[in-house]
């Protein structure tokens, strides 16, 4: 894992979005996307408020810097999530090119390793897991010990 | 393939949604969501009038029904697809719970049983593909050859 100051920093601004989430009792997770160093999108999980399973932190913040950028391909940016991607985010993060995916947290579950047999990215991107992994998912852990009292 | 008089004819809806799309210079994939014999949400791929890689006919029709039922759940529901679902839309479907998925073409680069290891759908859901295959394929086999000239 090659984590950074710059990784610790942008992934600070996706765990800001995770508690966002967290505060409107949304599965707690964020995400933002730079580019040359600066945010031109973000999000957090709102598939309950929004009644829309496709409502994820990472589709909101792709849809996000499109939008910004003007353009649908996001190949000289980074994505940061504090939770490893479903296979449905991994699919968009693939269609979209995106350069560098950083994540937190692993999800056994449904992270997209655990369904893929080859990469969903392009095959360019580089992937860095484990950036702030524990705060990461701690607020996961919070968030779901709170629900099953 | 259990192919009947209902499936191929929502998947004419579908694949009139998919003349929509080449009509709009998209690659022409539809897709239609039905609940007892209901069309309750369709589309068609807007990736480029949107400039959003998630755009996709299927998360269209998705988030068309849930919106209509106003719930996030389509566990009652059929999603009828012209092409095979690439990951993300599987992704989808999976966390939509749709009960059966219908799809005409295979798209053996992109679709979502050349990535996955196991089901990316509910474990209950039921899955019938090549509904009206050649007409599916026939759209996007003109489309693609229309681009290439």
């Amino acid at each position: 894992m090659i984590e950074n100051d710059e990784d610790r920093h942008f992934m600070k601004v996706a765990i800001d979005e995770a508690r966002r989430a967290y505060e409107e009792d949304e599965v707690p997770i964020g995400a933002v996307v730079v580019s040359k160093g600066r945010i031109i999108g973000r999000g957090h999980n709102l598939t309950e408020k929004l009644n829309d399973v496709t409502a994820h932190a990472e589709m909101q913040a792709i849809t996000a810097a499109a939008n910004y950028l003007g353009g649908k391909y996001l190949d000289d940016c980074t994505l940061y999530v504090t939770v490893e991607p479903c296979i449905m985010c991994a699919g968009a993060i693939g269609w979209s090119q995106l350069k560098r995916i950083v994540y937190g947290a692993p999800d056994t579950k449904r992270g997209f390793t655990t369904f893929t047999s080859r990469t969903p990215f392009h095959p360019k991107s580089v992937v860095v897991s484990g950036v702030m992994e524990e705060e990461c998912a701690e607020i996961m852990r919070s968030f779901f010990s709170r629900k099953r009292k």
